[in-house]
């Protein structure tokens, strides 16, 4: 394969040529970040109001990668979204025609700026977790093969602190020492907060971003880069003083909302056993500024960060940093108290049923991790369906925004299932159309157990339950 | 003694005698609550403009207790404070003359309400942590033998969820049935969040408050009767379902508050171990709505609420509720890291200074709880001074807001003393006082190490001491 020229990157994805003179932006990682990341700098507009960049979003050449591809190049948004205004930009950026995808990564030779948005996972080592840094190290490493060395590399992954001055620089420098270059990388590193969701390319251009460099150069750079996409006269920039700092940041929030979240949890069993219902006190402590952004105990916490990203700073602690002595005592309960969330659901349904689930039909309603959302990536239902499944439950399962689910590769009902047949209705998902069902209609003459296990319900579907006479409990209330 | 009237207590008070027309208001104990509540209940007008109510104050006949007596008799607010609209309410109302203090508890046979604002401690029991509810029953109990069967018992008082059911209720039907009277007795929970300072009044009359009644007419008396003194205009009250829910409500408040501070602490060793400054990444995160709250590392937590209420829930699981079996994991581990916190501070100077803190001088800078209170009970400093001098340190302490410091039973400087003969300085409460000190002039020729445990020092101020070439460390910031 010989160098990259637009010309020849564009013919390959069937579009035309974007014009030479713009810079070009990589975006390195095509999923829930990258693909709307790709979209949302292909959107930036010059005073002139023509595009800033030329974006070429760059995936793996697997199945997933080449579907993600095929997606951007055809005009259509890779991921199903409830966002018109991406769909919008997306348009918007295929008929500008400055958003080409590939999985050539000689296109990296081109770029002024590289965007790092590929993942960042933890590993099972004997049975405790632990960084899997390599395919992280594998895409930083093909960057240095390609880059510049005047071009960009911010890093948006959530990475364990110390991971750019400790892993991306020293790969860089090892690939530029290589090709002979002298310069040193420009390494940045920004932290996205990226929500999939009705304002998903919103919360890329209207959100508070932190970001710092490895050197001035580097922060100066990235600052110019990220004005140009995101809105900073209403959401300035931070800059921090190192790239650790910026990394902390990310999961220092994330590991805050876990925490919570956990701490919730303490109390929402207090109430079930105690007659309160923990929602109204909540709501009323939560009038008070200090306390408005109190969580609720719930069915579990699910998605790709906040399961993982709260071990992040302590892991790195002991392979990054050297400080294996430094302890993260609230992050780390955290992540196990909501690991072990839904099963405080299936432990009441089975108290709640005599004891045991042998032979109990479930049917769960809702296996993504969050309203709204279709991403199934470490679902709280994950947990309660293998568990239920184990103690010789039937679970069925239904999702509006899950069709295929991927983890547990089953295929679920389009529409809304009947209660015939369950002993046992799980709410789990606040998605709108279950807060908005008519349960008297929808239960018809069956009469199954409702398990509000996610607040999911109104007062009003909570009257019809009552007034059809179905038993009815609900995590974070206890009977009154 | 004989049965109370307006008259004789005016009389014994030194007081002219209140109109007789007005529902009497009895306040049970005058602490930091019931001094304030006091003043905000006789500053309570009806639309004619005049009092609402008379307000008795009652405390017991202790030294302490008298002398809040007669402070109030005497138009003296009883603690020292720099509320000027609180003092200005303690002027009209003694000039209105409707508020009268007494240790005479036959007054409460004239209440229509008798607010509760006794303290309820925790105790040491073979070395764990029990409700001492002694006290307060003992309160209760002399509220049976004198309220009338119509009078409203309204407790304010942080306590154990279960309380009003399991402690007042019974307590007072023992009193009623030992006097004949038939009445089921009138109990409403509503917890205050009272904060001695610039805006101690303020955070009585303009507070959203929660409320609960035993019954549903304690629930209508407790609301008519907030709503008079009470801004239900712009702060709103809410109805709960049981008063188990009231007073669990605080408790869940004080817990979140204890646990979000705990949490800080393991990223505060992080960012100190690491070159963090982990203030500037918690200032950039709280831009974001629903991260506003993040607290901060910092010397400690204090105070009678915070470092007591977080364990409420637990031991009442276990001695009132019997659900022994209610763990409370991140509330309890709050109140054990945030109890250990000014160590932290310690063991960090300790290792400063070489490893060791025999003859060492250090000079402590504020000794109270909070910055702007003068109030020392449970301070972090008491713990950090008693541990620095069994480890062989001098310590010598100033507070611009306390004289005596009550617990270790010392007097301080008024002024703050110079840096003279300290090997350290620590700034432990950011009073005022301490943020505006210029460090050039006060350091003069000393040179200790200056730690700043509290981020109680500004930008300049951290320069003056950089400039003036002295050692410098702090809590949640790493040597960048």
């Amino acid at each position: 394969m010989t160098g990259a020229t637009l010309a020849r990157l564009a013919a390959e994805a069937g579009r035309p040529e974007p014009p030479d003179k713009r810079p070009v932006v990589c975006i390195q990682g095509l999923g829930f970040v990258g693909a709307a990341m790709s979209v949302a700098v292909a959107s930036a507009r010059g005073a002139d109001g023509e595009p800033r960049f030329t974006v070429i979003g760059v995936d793996l050449p697997t199945d997933h990668g080449r579907s993600r591809i095929g997606a951007l190049n055809a005009g259509r948004f890779p991921i199903a979204t409830t966002d018109a205004s991406l769909e919008r930009a997306m348009d918007e950026a295929h008929a500008a025609g400055n958003l080409l995808a590939t999985a050539d990564t000689t296109a990296y030779a081109l770029a002024s700026v590289c965007v790092v948005d590929v993942p960042l996972d933890l590993e099972d080592r004997h049975g405790s977790p632990a960084l899997a840094i390599g395919a992280f190290r594998n895409a930083i490493r093909t960057l240095s093969d390609q880059i510049g060395p005047e071009c960009l590399v911010l890093v948006e992954t959530t990475v364990p602190p110390g991971a750019c001055e400790r892993v991306v620089l020293p790969e860089l420098e090892r690939g530029f020492r290589r090709r002979g270059i002298r310069a040193k990388p420009l390494v940045a590193h920004c932290y996205e907060r990226v929500m999939p969701g009705p304002r998903y390319l919103e919360s890329i251009v209207n959100f508070w971003r932190v970001y710092a460099g490895l050197t001035p150069e580097a922060a100066q750079a990235a600052e110019r880069f990220l004005s140009c996409f995101i809105n900073v006269r209403d959401y300035p920039l931070t800059r921090v003083g190192s790239t650790t700092a910026s990394e902390t940041g990310k999961l220092l929030e994330n590991s805050y909302r876990a925490t919570t979240i956990a701490f919730m949890e303490e109390w929402g069993r207090f109430a079930e056993a105690n007659g309160i219902d923990l929602f109204e006190v909540i709501d009323a402590i939560r009038l008070r500024p200090t306390h408005s952004n109190m969580r609720q105990p719930g069915f579990g916490v699910g998605g790709y960060c906040l399961t993982k990203d709260p071990l992040f700073a302590w892991l790195s602690s002991q392979e990054l940093l050297g400080r294996a002595d430094l302890d993260f005592p609230f992050s780390r309960m955290a992540v196990e108290a909501n690991h072990a969330m839904p099963l405080v659901s299936l432990d009441r349904i089975q108290e709640l049923l005599g004891g045991a689930l042998e032979g109990c039909r479930i049917l769960l309603l809702g296996v993504s991790y969050q309203a709204g959302v279709g991403d199934t990536r470490y679902s709280p239902s994950e947990t309660f369906v293998r568990a239920a499944r184990e103690r010789g439950a039937t679970v069925t399962w239904h999702d509006p925004m899950v069709d295929h689910w991927y983890e547990m590769n089953e295929q679920g009902p389009r529409e809304l299932p009947g209660a015939a047949g369950s002993d046992v209705v799980v709410l789990a998902v606040a998605h709108l159309e279950y807060t908005q069902v008519d349960l008297t209609a929808w239960l018809g003459d069956e009469r199954p157990l409702i398990f509000d296990a996610n607040r999911v319900l109104s007062d009003v579907q909570r009257r019809q339950v009552a007034e059809a006479g179905c038993r009815f409990a609900s995590i974070g209330r206890g009977d009154t």
